[in-house]
């Protein structure tokens, strides 16, 4: 039986768009207020889907007990009440951007879960803003 | 034109979760919580989906009227205000898991509807802990 | 790098659901409520769900400050604070049921998006009756 | 023990706003998009609060199906799916603001409820714009 | 500078309304649904109010931290996965109404924070039927 | 007739809470992850509450498109995409905890508005943590 399972998470964090190989002008230009020097912030949401086969002992595709767990070590405890510029390592020399944060939590995500499970991220940096990775 | 249309309902009910083949030990290493033996509950909420062709003359994928009526007797009829474990025949021999309910769920409303429509449905147990058949 | 960003927009407005062809006492018995004479109308609530590669430079699939531009020009400037029956060009001859009101927001953003984006629209009528194009 | 107990009610009406005491220009300036003569719409969610001393035979202090039911026959009923001011008593002569409407159906509610409990509605025009009386 | 904090959590749990000096008719007459003797259940949500003078050099009226280790060790820990009438004291012989579930909460907390604070506690059983004490 | 009339908006910001008379390690036992020397951020929401007596011409307590436009210059130009401690005159030497935000907004919005209205504001710092000001 072929399902998927959902399990939300956030983190709160700071952060700034702008391409070190730009301009001020042209970062200004095409990242407006989101390349506020002295940053911003959000309250990220992360929905997290896991795709694959209900084990029939347990009835459970994935224990979201575990799911949970995976998410804190790799998500909140690395970014929450950080900003991503500056604290972490993954965005030291990646643009923060929805997308690429999204695809981020899915390559440390990703690396934590079995291969018999397929995943999905969806980031929502405000409610009416967000992306899903892969599309 | 293949459209999908949405409607969702919820229902109140109590559950507990634990596989009779397995000792008492072992069910509540695995199910925690949830295992219980006097019960917990919550507020699920269903959401159901229909994929199929749009009627030209009526603009409907399907009237969610019939569709809300559907869901009232195959869904809030026989799982509200009720324990799944002892009051539904459905679980009498099937652990109440979000996967399996949904499952369930799925199976009641397929025989209910058109086979020109395809089904999906999605199963909130809590808003951060959802699943979606099929995948 | 394969992705979907999503913006959400909304606008209100009176509508009426009724098939010219038929007789009042058909579409009083098809549409209900819904084909009140004198209109009633709803807080529509739209998802555009946009898919494509992400641009290496900017580390965006699509600027959503262009893309709420484009939702407002398209959608909100045409439907917000209108009849849809009376009003609009789309639905003097188109029953503005949810799914044609999708399906039409689907072709004004379409038109106005580059060829490299698949686009999909999810259009709530209310929180618990929605419909997506494309399926 | 003094508590408070609140419902939840909705419904979808067609509404302008206008002074018939006013030329169409002063109309026109003061209430904007709100005075489309054609009408537009809203999905109008109604919290009633009411409040009280808890019944120590029960442990209630009102019976929420017996609220339920009377927000059902006092405002769904009369308001679900109507032009507000076309179809209904109570906007033929009363411009239906976001504060009238309120009243009015503050004072539907009042007139239902038993003297001992004390009793306020919020009205909810859009999630962004609600109005509460009494303040 | 007089404010108030606010800070929510939630539990899942499991109940049964009756009154235990009546007939099995009239308590089903009375709690209806509610009256299942096999137990049914909610996601019980609870917005906790706290109401004081900030500290002038916190800024804080009151640590959110230490209020949410509070509030989960006095509701969560205690009611989280429990079936109310059976598995806690409190509601050995009290009714576990919305209004006395909301009271019993309000005791435990007030016993646990300052003299200088007010609290206001709010517990939604479901989104549309909610109390709050005191009133 | 004395009613309330609320207005919601919303603005993304960085911040870091820490006491400039204290040492650096009363400021990290005292704010935690709320100290980070590089800031994090939210997606505050801010619900403006008006008091006061509907205008019998109009119907309205407030036109809500003037407090929306009041909000938008006192709020949201002001502190939408800033840094609250380096960006903005207001938290240059007060810790923006959101007491002290929510404090502030209301100091600005009083200007703006006329005598006759009482003002409340409401702030979400994340979905579960909120202060309100007057309490």
């Amino acid at each position: 039986m072929r399902i998927a399972a959902f399990r939300r998470a956030h983190f709160n964090a700071a952060h700034r768009l702008f391409n070190p190989a730009w301009s001020e002008e042209k970062n200004q230009e095409v990242f407006g207020l989101c390349n506020n020097p002295n940053y911003h912030g959000h309250n990220y949401e992360v929905e997290v889907k896991v795709i694959g086969e209900t084990d029939p002992e347990t009835g459970y595709l994935i224990d979201l007990k575990d799911l949970k767990q995976i998410i804190y070590e790799e998500v909140e405890q690395r970014f929450d009440h950080k900003n991503l510029n500056l604290d972490t390592e993954a965005f030291k020399n990646l643009n923060p951007t929805a997308e690429h944060i999204c695809f981020v939590i899915w390559q440390l995500l990703r690396a934590r879960l079995d291969d018999r499970y397929e995943l999905v991220v969806r980031l929502y940096e405000t409610p009416r803003n967000y992306v899903e990775y892969p599309a």
